[in-house]
């Protein structure tokens, strides 16, 4: 594998898709060949797949049958899309991978995180990114605002619990490999986030550069 | 879970739909509530599982997310049909379950069958059959004889050996929880197994009537 493969994680709306987009834009103006990709994936089987996640006649779907029918989306995008692009050294750039099943998947505590971890790691064939950047927010804080805001109410605060499970879910993996990780305050300004990205992922490609047996990117 | 799960394997063509059939039919008679299943299964999200399997669409699909595919399936046929049925004491009678995928990916050999068992004891929450009735052939045979009649051809005998394996993985499945399986040579007549099959299964519902703790059936 000659290519790069860097992951944007976090809650919705903490802009990973924004700062994925300045990142690649970035990285194809230094003339290399980046791949933007995010989960669940856009294949034909991957939109079959997230058509009986989301259809509204499958509404009895099991917890396990679901987690297997993620793992299977997964599988298909690192086989059909991910895995050929870095064979060919391109940098990936994807929304969410791993992390997001077992932040979100902890925070539910449906199923047993050690077996859904296990089936990931088979599904992807133990493809772990070489750069995981994780726009934290916390949750609480955001709903203060919001508060302040008059936006607050009873559900918001509900799925505030919930999202604070999901970000210490995050957090937690990211202490766990603290060298595959960038952890950054999503609410920094645009272009401070993409300065910081930019400088961690060029880094990233002049170690890989210099590593035996690699290309000069 | 009160009820009895009996399962049908073999390779196709053995006489599975019809043994399980006579066999349905006999407990009905009895007064047992009997459930008379297959996989892959035919609820709705199951229909569409299959849908993406067999799609033309689909052909670049992975055998990791194919696996994982078969897999959702048989998480979700346990979770909607089986163990609802056998929670409430029925007799589930199913053609095809775990043995296939075995035997069928280890004559495959495309992935490690290790993983392929651990993710399938996962998504059936370990639930292995009372008993499982191996129809079996012996595809060499059954090849000499459409020889014999001018039906032989080359793409025939690639096939054979494809389907000795799969043979062999069902007697091995069977070899190794003799207490679990009624192996029966699928080309005796059909009255003569079926009268084997209802003499093994009589034994099975007896002795998990005097099982403690358990309803006389």
């Amino acid at each position: 594998m000659r290519g790069t493969f860097v992951v944007f994680e976090g809650g919705d709306g903490v802009g990973k898709s924004t700062q994925a987009g300045l990142l690649a834009a970035w990285l194809a103006a230094r003339g290399r060949e980046v791949v933007r990709t995010f989960e669940p994936g856009d294949g034909e089987v991957n939109a079959r797949i997230r058509a009986i996640l989301l259809s509204p006649a499958t509404a009895g779907l099991g917890p396990k049958a679901e987690a297997l029918l993620f793992a299977a989306d997964r599988a298909q995008h690192v086989h059909e899309l991910i895995r050929p692009a870095l064979d060919r050294g391109a940098v990936v750039v994807c929304d969410r991978y791993v992390d997001s099943t077992l932040a979100y998947q902890g925070a539910g505590r449906v199923l047993d995180a050690a077996s859904v971890a296990q089936i990931n790691a088979w599904a992807t064939g133990g493809l772990v990114p070489d750069l995981t950047v994780l726009l934290d927010l916390d949750p609480v804080a955001a709903l203060a605002s919001a508060r302040r805001a008059g936006e607050h109410d009873r559900i918001e605060a509900a799925g505030t619990e919930f999202h604070a499970r999901v970000r210490q879910g995050f957090l937690g993996l990211a202490a766990a490999a603290p060298e595959r990780y960038l952890v950054l305050p999503a609410r920094e300004p645009v272009a401070a986030l993409h300065e910081a990205i930019r400088s961690r992922v060029a880094t990233l490609l002049d170690e890989r550069a210099d590593a035996p047996g690699r290309l000069i990117p």
